[in-house]
């Protein structure tokens, strides 16, 4: 039925592209059609000339093609789907028997088939099963990319009643409008939730990361809580009690501070999407920094509330305080094993290089797990909580996790993989950058290198020559400790450029104290959501003659 | 001064080759020299009739290419170096002031120079300072080969004095004869000291691998231990006691009993051999054999003589009872940490699949340390201590390192290198056999794969176009524990064979439980040693018209 729907879209596609009509010309022709009415602010735009604004909210939020994209379906959508549906028929379509609708302002689409191929589950579409989908990308901004509306475009059935086209009932006032501002520096892969990263040559100038410049991962709007009334709960053994714990009475444990770098499963995605197309945030090199973590330690809450290490696999699952519009907050969990194991140092931390936390960063706790892909650091920490089973998150089960390079959407079962805990050995070049031209004489190479699980850095190889010949670069001297390397080491190199050379294929590779390796290349580590792309870094530079 | 040697010698072996004289008779004509003596039984042979068992013996133990070469250096050397020494000159050299002097049959060579390049390290080439190389040689068996003579004919300075070519006074009894009689299925690499693997179609047969064809990895002759009279000495903590242990008071402790793969380093090593020669046993794929290992938990042994974890780092020294012509015996050391964590599941084990452990394997008692590599897993162990720095023995500080592919032996420094304990992910195709010819229709593949540190292998991949496209190989169903998953996985994937088919490279790459990935070539990863040879496994077969 899928692959029906695709081979039909893509011949009418290709019928598309012979009429070779100027773009420009096409958006205004299809504006004028009244069968596109905006619905939600933030996909606000008409042909008329007061709409130079929301042109420009557009250009930044979705980007051109997006925009082109989604005229181009709505056009060839009205001339092959004249049925009408009214807003109550819709809304009865919510289930596999009924069949899922879903509506994008005046368009209907039947959806039936595409919920369980849904990237972000099928949960998630299921929330704006018989009615509009803006309030739901209003919030996963990741949608409005041209991908995304081609494909939703295949399962059109027909339009809207246009009596039924009045103003939404659902809540459409921005959730994002009490973000925090941030620093200009970050390279911003998303406003909605906020995606950012610093620029390489910041990442590396310092071993601690400041505060503004750390990259951000976030999956939903920044809560804004008050630290006078905000109360951590912590579920209690049987046998043992529960806590609401003030941020005064968390500050009673004892403190800890510990160095850790902390990365996106994401970071270097963008290199995989070069392979081929994946489904996520364009991060390049930045999606990793560190800072000093204070705070009390896990194990020492958790044995307060009468917890201990049991012989059955358990898991400590963390609930933020962000929450989409239906109240489901984000999740994640570690094994108790680690959360109990004192020298996994897994820390409630309220303070980030010395400050209380950012906004951005999870202000006034969060869960730092050294050694831990960044998606179990749990921001905005609401609650904690022993289960037998792994938190049933979406972001636990159905997303971070990876599989082989020929699993694809319609192939993927995310039971078969384990979540991602322990990352494995990544390294990059921070400097020079990729097409930047260099002195002869001699080259100063600097980046990053990072192992998890506590694994340490015990060497960088780098190459001038693309991986054929390698010389070995020097490490920062910051103390490594055993089992505990929690943190990135910096690294450099300075190598003469060899006379006569125009260009250089720079490369890094990294090793840790289980001497595991990163691999040569990218396309065999490919994976359809793009996470763990840890192969050869490669920089290409030019040489001033 | 090497640099020049080596020119030299490169210029002589160039003149050599252009003689093009039959080999066959080049070996007669020079064995007829009255230069060449037997001076051990492992070396004899002569161009007599009566040679024909020497002959055998010779091309069992160093392959007729070393022969050939050896005689080759012996004739040039014949030509150009008539210098005559007497052994009491020989003798006296025996330091870097006075230079250092060895002699191999009736050759007299200056190895000063070569002492810190030794690859044995220099201790083991100073014991035979001032005197012959045979009686260590005859231990080294790994010296018998063509390089390790091009590389000594390199220091040849003369011939001894032929009034002292009297028998050697040193005692050249075998020290292996009282080795035990292996199965005849085993390859054999060395068999002084013993070293050999199963072949690879039977090393996956069983998930638990029999104990005839465990692969075996001994540096010394077998010691012959008496159960009854067999102690182990534990050496105390301060304020503790020092425990002098037999066999019936390592029963006594509790018994664990746990399933354990063990790999040596040099695993694949002849891989490594085939981008660039490397020093090692030529391993293929069958250095890694799994085993039930029972026996008392070395953290409970240590307690009850006193010890405790403690903050500062310290290692547990183990000493076999194997030892070379000097006493020294083979050591190597894990982390204390590792030592007392009852999770680690450290074993002093008398027991493989249910039996005493055998002679070959460590009789009666050896260490098993689980995810960690072959070398420290010290068998016939006798002494036990907690110090405060890794183990002094040379296959802790001297070899079992990795190093970059630029590090040669002319810029190695052992002490830049953590010593290798938890190994990373592996896995090797067992069947079909590279050079076979298969079916067409379809292709069953079979291998294993394994990680060190307790990580589950969670995922094999498999290619039939080396590397191009992958599918999933289907894993076996044995117990994987978290973080304890010390044993490998045998894994198989059944696949058509693509029609019009005529030849497959089929390759495999498995993934860990820290998403740690094999390196796709050996190249960026080979080293001096030959260890961690861990790239995709490659097999190439013909598909049967």
């Amino acid at each position: 039925m899928l692959l029906l729907h695709r081979a039909v879209v893509l011949r009418l596609q290709q019928a598309c592209r012979l009429k070779s009509i100027p773009s420009r010309i096409y958006i205004q022709a299809c504006s004028t059609n009244d069968s596109f009415r905006p619905q939600y602010p933030s996909l606000t735009f008409s042909a008329d000339n007061s709409s130079t604004r929301g042109w420009k909210v557009m250009g930044t939020l979705l980007g051109v093609g997006a925009v082109l994209a989604y005229q181009d379906h709505r056009c060839r959508a009205a001339q092959e789907s004249t049925r009408i549906y009214t807003k109550e028929e819709v809304s009865s379509h919510t289930s596999p028997e009924t069949g899922i609708w879903v509506t994008l302002g005046s368009e209907v689409f039947d959806v039936t088939e595409f919920v369980d191929l849904h990237p972000g589950g099928p949960s998630k579409l299921m929330l704006a099963a018989g009615g509009p989908l803006e309030p739901f990308w209003a919030l996963y901004a990741v949608h409005n990319q041209s991908h995304v509306l081609e494909l939703l475009a295949q399962y059109k059935i027909g339009e809207l009643n246009p009596e039924d086209k009045v103003a939404p009932t659902v809540e459409t006032s921005d959730p994002y409008a009490d973000d925090p501002i941030r620093h200009p520096a970050l390279k911003v892969n998303s406003q909605r939730p906020f995606n950012a990263e610093p620029p390489p040559e910041l990442l590396t100038e310092n071993y601690i990361t400041p505060n503004p410049i750390f990259f951000t991962r976030n999956h939903l709007p920044v809560p804004n809580l008050d630290p006078d009334t905000y109360r951590l709960h912590i579920v209690g053994a049987p046998g043992g009690q529960s806590l609401s714990l003030s941020l005064d009475d968390l500050h009673n444990f004892p403190k800890y501070e510990i160095t850790v770098t902390l990365q996106c499963a994401g970071n270097r995605r963008s290199e995989m999407t070069q392979v081929k197309e994946v489904k996520g945030l364009e991060w390049r090199t930045g999606a990793i920094s560190t800072a000093r973590w204070a705070g009390a330690r896990l194990c020492d809450v958790l044995a307060q509330a009468g917890h201990q290490l049991c012989e059955t696999e358990a898991h400590v699952c963390f609930e933020g305080l962000d929450s989409d519009p239906t109240g489901t907050a984000y999740g994640a969990s570690i094994p108790l094993s680690r959360a109990m194991d004192p020298e996994a140092e897994v820390l409630l931390a309220y303070e980030m290089n010395g400050q209380p936390l950012p906004r951005d960063h999870g202000f006034p706790v969060r869960v730092v797990v050294p050694g831990v892909v960044g998606a179990r650091h749990v921001k905005w920490l609401g609650r904690v909580s022993v289960q037998p089973e792994e938190s049933y998150s979406h972001w636990q089960r159905r997303d971070y996790k990876g599989f082989s390079p020929s699993v694809d959407w319609d192939t993927v079962d995310f039971d078969s993989a384990p979540s991602i805990q322990e990352l494995p050995v990544q390294s990059a070049i921070t400097e020079p950058r990729d097409g930047e031209t260099v002195e002869s004489g001699e080259v100063t190479i600097k980046g990053y290198a990072w192992s998890g699980g506590g694994r340490a850095v015990i060497r960088v190889d780098v190459s001038l020559d693309g991986g054929l010949t390698w010389q070995v670069a020097k490490l920062d001297e910051e103390e490594q400790r055993p089992r505990k390397a929690w943190a990135w080491r910096l690294w450099q190199l300075q190598a003469p450029v060899p006379a006569g050379q125009k260009e250089l294929n720079i490369v890094c590779k990294a090793v840790d104290d289980g001497y595991n390796v990163q691999p040569d290349t990218v396309a065999p580590i490919w994976n359809l959501r793009g996470v763990l792309s840890n192969a050869w870094h490669r920089v290409h530079v030019f040489v001033a003659p």
